[in-house]
Formats: structure tokens, C-alpha cells, sequence
């Protein structure tokens, strides 16, 4: 390994995955994406020639036989993580992964269990606890800045519900979307869920969202600590990209807004108005995916353990699938429930 | 009835009799008190005195009585509500109630029999829907502005928890606390709650709550129309009275914040901060007091409906009801489970 | 003098005059009007009817005639305080007169030497001091938040121009308008201003302005103690009455919003935006009316100093005729020029 | 010329050169820094390492005389300026120069002659202008959003004075600070300012500013098109760097708020409370520096007119001259006094 530059393999050229190869491009400098995989040979082809990337390949399994690659970055589809987890970690390299984890419980677990025999590094993509906002809530919790903490409430509407042929791989709003929330709470409490309950319906139109899934939700959560909360989902806030926290403790509160393309108001004769939040996550998020990127370069580099582990995201598996259970029964369900060991 | 000025008859001159009163001495012109009356006789008669009440009595039948009166303001416990209700219809007098209507459901059933047999106008003191917020939330989803209602959020916390004797007479939570919500989420949605899960605790210590009756509590609500919804509540915000709604629908969104006694912000080496918030209900909630005082005297005058009627005082005690009940079973109870008759 | 209610003389049943008279009649306990005089007797009929107000009369004289009335209360135009003022103190009425206390100095200066001479108590109108913003900040500068202060602004802009007839008696922008920026800067430093520049113009076409009067101006200023500010006028902000200040000094700075008819935030496709603030003087600044009689009353009763007094008043004056001197000759003038004495 | 990477040569390996040359080292790909000069070699041998430039001088002439370069970039001392633009110009190189673009209006008049004779690009770094802020308040007034413009004011604060020896090399507080002011003054209205009142005083205390040098000044600006504004200065405001601007117009107004590093709001006993602002200009403006150098680049390779010419370069020192002139004089000045040619 050159710890001057770390070689990484990106396991899938789509949306995200370019993304992180644009930022090893052109904004990391201690490590650069050596060889792109993925199944569509055309889409790691561009991504290679628009980040200058080595070598492509149509086979991940390229990326974990190759010896100059000290690190993989999976950013393939939901169902094919903890498997490529695992040969992964076999090979010996390094992993951040997107999230989630995994779909199923058992193939994390083994998953999980290989990691940890292969001592390789584990990092989830749960960004947005490298997000400015996020991440000051969480110190102003962690500082005792508000006293102890009593309730929560997560705010998170995506701008539109992703087109149809996504939602086959996505696992469900709960394992797609609500997973960074279940992240989140768990980020900014500092406690382990106990509890769900959530309610959830199909409010789209079928023109707007023709898979019919589940788009609006509340899930309720009951942490050990004694805090309870809740999470606000829409697939769609026709406003834009609405991701707000809101904790309150026995010291006082702390509370975020989204972020603005620009600060300017305007008064007119009808209203006072600003203009609508940053649209999506690429815009919203974008300096959270380099920080949390770096973050697990340097990881590597230092021998240190990753600031998401393998722990880390299985929890959140295990809540998406309790929230299913609860939605389903329309009733509490206990994580310990899941506790199939 | 002299319609150009009501005689009212004040039952009960606690602290919000009180404030009726000096409303109807100084800010409304079409009414005036005639008569107070409360078992603490001194009580009664400082208030007269200081508001310029011409009788006073320590028994409220004197008011009942007083063929002079055309009607009576309901402050007293929440306990007799019910009984002075049915007592007044029964005197042919025109009730304004303070909440809630009453604790069980049998009273609360009788009365509103007996007021609709006897063909007198009740209101409840539902205020908060005349505060200018909340009012101009119900219009935006009233008039679509935000399309069709999805989502509900109402955050009511109280500055401080009452002074322990006062919790004998409250009936808990639930139905003094959480009720103004129960009717807040009815009159924003404009339609009806059908099942009611909630989570609450104890939160605060001792030396600040030693009732330990619970303190903190999210209770989730599903409404008829497919909303579902939040109340978040609490005791103690250590920064005053925290009173906010949001509601999100398929055009947008509307929320408010909360009511400051200056817009000065003051920028420092430290922080950029501004003052607290106006502290609890009689200073933030005094205009809309008086707003829904003019409008059951206009009711009563006109001889029109009352805006907050018999039923909207009903409804959010069974709500009260089911959040108490989903709280001591730990599951989602439906509202049609206390359908008793 | 009955001290638990004092007897006020209404002079003018114009606007402003009538808002004191409600306030009088409705929401201040310790004084009444008594008699109310217009040359427009029937403004000063209807007055009464309205407000209860025993006497009227058409001359103003009835007033300063009538032994049972303490202090008075000058509404009347612009162009006749000064001469009123002289005669009320004649007669040993008690004086509250509206800005400005005069159009030209040498009257001031002689209606003062009255007021003096006769030992009765004179308050002038400024009653923006007695808003609970600019209270605020000016609490901040006088109690050190801000460090020494270094720079002013005023933002005060109104609504729309006032009807073509008014302008005959209003005395133009700087001394029916400005006045009260000058007044407030004075207020705000707590220091004199020496010197003033003042840039100013027509903007608003001959539909919305007939007058052709100056509509749009920004006055700089320079207080002894160092201090530098401006004052930005116009006769038009079409959004609503924009009434702001910001102080900033050498700890810190400080500034105000305008106030609005609610906090609600609406989220639409198209923008985030709020209603309008609220719109004139008569709302916006109703609280500081009601608390600056009261003020007066006070004053009156317990025989104390006024908190704007009628040097208070004169100093403005002269602020503005230094800024029509400025605008008319394009240069600093200097207030020392304006001392004749 | 390679159009698709262009060779730049850094003059200057200051803060704002070495600020350029990350950016073009890592975030702009269409250009390069090929040499980079400084009069202090060290400086220029550690800027080199640490952006991967391949050639290091001490003398800027070695830039001017490689053919390989095809642009410089001027950050070296505003007195080096006109100097190193007309040297520039006769090499032939296209010019990006750092404000202003002199000190003197003969060395500029003379630099302009030889830009324009030798036909090169010539951009000046007047980078507020590409931010985001501006840039939409600019596209309001362009566009009608607000009608006609009548009133402006711009508010800039450092956060703190710079250090002594920086101040024999500024030219004072108008070339140095208030020269952005003036550029985004004609900027935002989109019309020439004729005539400059300023008003300026030293406030800072010895400690804080040796230099004793005008830390505190209003600047007033008459506009052609009958706008007239303000620009307030301070070297320090302790809650650091404060840059807002607002114009008012005939159908409303614009204004802009600070940028923030998070958009988190703390509740507490005291008061509510946000974190301070960005600091300063390379955390506030950063974004700015980038797209100004991309609009150069652009306007170089694709043969086109430069964003903010040299005309835009000279006229903000004419206003900052009469602004001196005004100062000095304590009397508005008309820009055409420094009409000499």
C-alpha cells in the first residue's frame, strides 16, 4: 500500500459512483480510483475516461484479483452488497460501502463475520453524518449543549419518487430512503432503538408514482436512553429536497433548516419569498461525500477504525425491517425481535 | 336579551376567569359580566371589584338564577364541567365552556343532550383556532394552497410544569394539555382521527415535576382522510413556550413559528442570538382569547352556531381517551372502540 | 386634578386623534377624554358617540376654558401646535401634542419659553420610542451590548404616499415623516446630532404622487459622539410599511425586522414565502400609542418628567430643516447654523 | 495556445495567488499554472510544491518572456498593478489582475492604452460579483423583479483589520476595502454613480489598529438613473465578516443575508442563537474565486469579451479617488472632476 496514494477499485459506475470518482478525480489527493467496474461495460467506460481512470472492467472480480488495489468502493445495487462484502473482505481489501449493507439479515451477518476474520476496514455510506448541520446537532447533543436529551424529530422528503424501474432494487422506502434516517437517529441521539412503530400510506398518484409503493410515512422510535422521536418521509415535497433534524432536551433545543442556493428575500406586493431549497442530494449533500470519503482514506492509511462500521450498518437494517413488520401488523414491534442468533 | 349588551355570568375567577373578565371590562363592547361566582368568595369579590362586576356569589346556582343573565363563562374545574354544563342548558342559559367539556364520556353525553334539548348555544374554549397562525394555516389548507394534506406536525410545550396541586384537578397530560392539540389537529386537517398510538414518559425530575405524572409524549394520529400526524409534547422547554405546527401536502407546505416579544437580533462575538419567545398562553394566546369571546357573543346575539360546538368539545377527550389507553397497552387503539352508545 | 382619572381635551378628531380617544375610552383606565373640539364639527360629534366623550366643541378655546379638563391633547395639523401649545400652557393645561411640535423655530422657541414659564408638563408624539423593537435596541446600546456604537441605519418606508390634500399641511418628507427617523436616531445614540447631507428625489410617478413633493430620500448623519448613520426614506415600499433599524458598534451589532400579521412560512413549488408585514402606522405601531399615553398619564399624575420632552420635540425640527437646507444647496449643513439664539 | 489546457503564469504567491492556484491545480481542468513568480523566492519555490507548478521565478519577466504561457495572473501589490498590465499587454499575454487595477489613473489610463493596442483579454478580480448572492440580486434588478431601482445600500465588514505592514501597500480603506463596494455598487444598479459623499472616521482603538488609519465610513452614491445609495465600512466587526447588500425599487426589494457554515439554530434558557457567520473572504467568497477564474479561462479560449473589463477596473479608483477627495474636503464630489483627459 503507498500511503501517499491509496489505489481504490469503484465497484459500479452509476450516479454515486461517479460521483465519488469525481471527487478521487479532481478533489482527494491521497487516493485515486484505479479500475471501475461494472456489468454495463459502456457506463464504466465513460466513467473512466471522464475521471481518468486506469483500467474498466465488466467483472468486479477484476477489481478484488487485482494487487495494486488496496481498497473497493461498492457502489453497485442494494441486493448485491453484502456479497460483494464478503468476497471483498476475502481478497483482503478494504471496503466502504454504500448503503445499504445489505437487504437480508443472514447474508449480513456473514458478511459482518468475514470482515472481521479478514480485519480489513468496513466503512457505510451514511453520509450525512459528515453533513455540516447534522454534524452540529450531534456535538451540541454530545456537549450537553441542550441537557439531556428528551425527543427528536427527523424531517426528510425527497423532491420526487425515483423513477420506476429504481424501485425494483431499492428494497422500499424503508430500506432505500428511511435507512439514512434510522442512521441519522442513531448518529445524533447516541443511543441504541429499542421500539418502532410507523404508519404509512401511498399518497402519490399512480402518474406521479406508478409502483405504487409506500411514499409518506411517520415511523415512531423509542430509544434506550429514554428519548423518543420521530421520522417524516415523502417521496415527493414538491418544494424540494426537505432534510431538517430537530432535537430537544432538558437544557433547550437545536434545530436545522435545509440549505439555499442563495440567501437573498424578496418583498414584492404579494409576499416576502426566497428561493427553493438545493434540489437533491447531489447538490445538498455533495461536500458530505468527500468528507466521509477522506474520512475512510485516512482510515486506511492510519490503521484506525472507520467512523461507520459494519455495526453501524446493520442496526439501521434491522429498524427498516422492524418498521416493515410494524407497518405490516400495525403494531410496536421490538428490535430484539430480530435477534435470530 | 338586550343585544347591545350581553349580561354574562362568570363561574369560577381563576386565572383565566379573570382574564375573560378583564376582557369584557376594557376590549368588548357588547357584553359586559354581570355577575361572579366561585367558592373561594374572596376570590370572587376581587375579581369584581377590580373588574367592575356589579354582583357576586359563592354559589354558582345564583348565577343560573339571575333571570337578568343571558349567559354563563364556564372557568371553573374540569371536573364540574360537565354537571354546570347540563345545569345551565337546564336554566336556559347560553354556555361558553373553558376545556375540556368535561372527563367522562356518560357526563359528557347527558350535557350535550341536555343543551340540545333546551336549545342553548354552547362553546368551548378551543382559543388557540382564533390565534392568527394557526388560523392562517387552517386557511392555506382550507383553500388548497398546499393541495392535499399529507402530513401533520404540532409541537406544544410548555415552559414549566404547573405547580403540583394543580395536577389533582387536570386530569393528567392528556386531557389538559394535549386536548388543545387534539382539537388543533381536528380544526387544521378538517377531518376526523380514527387511531391514536402514543409514546410518553417521565422526564423530568422531581424537584421540578413531583407529581411524576408524564411529562413528555409523542402521540401519533391517522385521520379519516388518510393524514397522519404528530403531537409532540412537553412540560419544560427551558426557552419558554414552544408552539409550532407544520402541515405538508402534495403542493407544498405550511408551518409557524413562534411568537417573539421583538424581531431585534443581536449579533455578538459569540453568537448571532435574539430573545426568547413570548413565555406561556397569556401572553402569546391574550388576542385570541378575547377573538373567541367576541365570536360566541356574536353566536349568541345573531343566534347563529358557535364555532367550537358540543361535538368539537367532545371529540378530543375521546381522543384523550385512546391516547391514555394506547400509552397504558402500548398499541394503536382506535377512536371507535370508546363508541359506547 | 382627580388623580385616579384624569380629564383630558381632545384636540382634532382626525386619525390620530380618534385612535388616542379609543384608547382612552377602552384600554387606559386612569384618564378620559372630555371633551372633544374639531372645526369640523361633526368629526368631533362622531368622535364622541364613539368614545363617550361627554362635551364637544368646534372651537378649541371651549377646551382651554373648561376647568374640570387637566391636560390636553394636540391632533390638530401640523401647521397649529406650536400655537396651541402656546395658549394650552396659558391656560396651565397639561400638553400632549403630536410631532411636530412646530413647522418654524422661532414659534417652538416661543411656545417653549410658555410651557416653561407656566410649569406644565409637555410630551411630543415620538412614539416609536415606546415600540417594544426599537425599546429594545435601544436598551442594547444604552446598556453596552454592542460596545460603543459606530454606525446608525434606519430603514422607514411607507406603505403608499398620503392623499394630494394632505401635503398642503404636512410641511413635506423631512418634517412629516423623516421627524420621526431624526427623532429615533437621537433616541437610539443617545448622542446630538451636528451635522447632516441628504440626497433626495421624486421617484414615484404623477398617478401614485400629484404633489410632485421629494419622495425618496437617504439622510447621513454625524453625531458628537462619532457615531455616523443614515436614514432611507420613500413614500412607496409596495410590499408594506418597512420600518428598520440596525446599530452597529464595537461589541457587536444590532437590528430589527418588521413585524408581521403571523409567522406562517408557506413552501410551494415556486417558492418559500410569508405574507406581507403589517401594513400602517395604525397597526404597526398600536402598542406604542397605547403605552406612550400612558406614559404621559403617568407623568401628569405623579408630577415627573416626561420621557420626550419639548426640547425633545425641537431638536427634530431643526434636523429637518438642516436636511431640506442640505438637499436644497447639495452640501453638509451643519445644525449650529440653525442656532439663532 | 492549447485550448484545452491553458498555461497560466502566477505573478504573486500571496493568499489570493496561492488561493488561485489550488483551484487551478485541483477544481478547474481547462487551465494550468505553468510558472509561478514571486519577489520572496521561497514563497514561490512552497507554492509550486504544494500545486504542482513546474516552473518557479523570481522575477515575474521570466512569465512575461515564456511562450509557452499564454495568460497571467497578476497578484502581487496593488502599486505593481498598471505596471505589470502594460508589461503584460506588450508580451502579449491575456491579463486576469487582482482589484484594483491601479493606484494612480495615469499609470491606468496608460495600461488601458496598451491592453486595447495589443489586444489581449484583460479581466479584473472583482470576484463578488460571481456570488451567488450578488449574482441573484443583480439578476432581480435586470430582470424587473423589483421595477425601478430607487435605493441601495451595501453593508461590508471585515471581521478584523489587517495587520500593520499590510496597510503601506492597501492604499487605505477606500482602494483597498470599499473598491469592492464601488464595483458591486455599479454592479448590482447597472448605472454610473456621478457624485460621492463620504463620511469616515478612525474608531478602532490603537491596540486594535495601529496604523490609525479610516476604519469606519459611509459612503453616499448618486447614480444616473436617479438611484442613490450607501456603502457602510468597518474593519471590524466582532462577529465577523458581514456582507449584505439590499435595493429597493418601484415594485419592491431585494436584500441578502450572510452565508453561514451551518444552519443550525440553538435553543436555550437565554435566548435563541445561531452561529457566527463565515468568517472571512476566503471561506465566504471562495466559490466566487472559482468562477471568475472559469469565466476568464472561457473568455480567453473561446475569443470573447472578459466579465469585468479594464473600464470596469478603472471607474470603482475614480469613485474611490473622489470618495478620498470627499473625505478630505467634507463636500460631494462629481466623479467628472476627475476628468482629466
Amino acid at each position: 500500500m503507498d500511503v501517499n496514494r491509496l489505489n481504490l477499485g469503484l465497484i459500479g459506475a452509476g450516479r454515486i459512483g461517479r460521483l465519488h470518482a469525481e471527487h478521487l478525480a479532481f478533489r482527494l489527493h491521497d487516493a485515486r480510483v484505479f479500475m471501475v467496474a461494472d456489468v454495463n461495460e459502456i457506463a464504466a467506460r465513460q466513467c473512466a475516461e471522464q475521471f481518468n481512470i486506469a483500467q474498466v472492467a465488466k467483472d468486479y472480480r477484476a477489481i478484488l484479483e487485482n494487487r495494486e488495489i488496496d481498497a473497493v468502493l461498492i457502489c453497485s445495487g442494494s441486493g448485491s452488497h453484502a456479497q460483494i462484502i464478503e468476497e471483498s473482505a476475502d481478497a483482503g481489501k478494504h471496503i466502504f460501502c454504500e448503503k445499504p449493507i445489505g437487504v437480508r439479515l443472514d447474508e449480513i451477518d456473514r458478511a459482518l463475520a468475514v470482515v472481521e476474520r479478514a480485519k480489513v476496514k468496513l466503512q457505510i455510506g451514511f453520509n450525512r453524518r459528515f453533513d455540516a448541520n447534522f454534524a452540529r446537532v450531534r456535538r451540541a447533543v454530545a456537549q450537553g449543549e441542550i441537557g439531556e436529551p428528551h425527543l427528536l424529530h427527523i424531517i426528510s422528503r425527497d423532491p420526487s419518487p425515483p423513477p420506476i424501474e429504481y424501485y425494483q432494487f431499492s428494497g422500499g422506502l424503508f430500506l432505500d430512503t428511511t435507512i439514512h434516517d434510522f442512521d441519522m437517529a442513531r448518529f445524533l441521539i447516541g443511543s441504541e432503538v429499542n421500539e418502532i412503530y410507523c404508519a404509512a400510506l401511498t399518497r402519490l398518484d399512480a402518474t406521479i408514482s406508478p409502483a405504487r409503493e409506500l411514499d409518506t410515512a411517520i415511523t415512531l422510535l423509542k430509544f434506550d436512553n429514554g428519548v423518543i422521536g420521530t421520522i417524516d418521509n415523502s417521496r415527493q415535497a414538491v418544494y424540494g429536497y426537505d432534510q431538517r433534524v430537530e432535537v430537544f432536551g432538558s437544557a433547550g433545543a437545536i434545530s436545522t433548516n435545509n440549505n439555499f442556493p442563495n440567501t437573498a428575500q424578496l418583498s414584492t406586493a404579494s409576499n416576502i419569498q426566497r428561493d427553493l431549497p438545493l434540489n437533491f442530494f447531489m447538490e445538498r449533500y455533495v461536500e458530505s461525500y468527500l468528507i466521509e470519503l477522506q474520512a475512510f482514506i485516512d482510515a486506511v492509511k492510519n490503521d484506525e477504525p472507520t467512523p461507520v462500521n459494519g455495526y453501524d450498518g446493520r442496526v439501521p437494517v434491522v429498524m427498516a425491517l422492524a418498521a416493515q413488520k410494524s407497518y405490516g401488523e400495525n403494531r410496536p414491534v421490538r428490535l430484539s425481535e430480530f435477534d435470530v442468533k
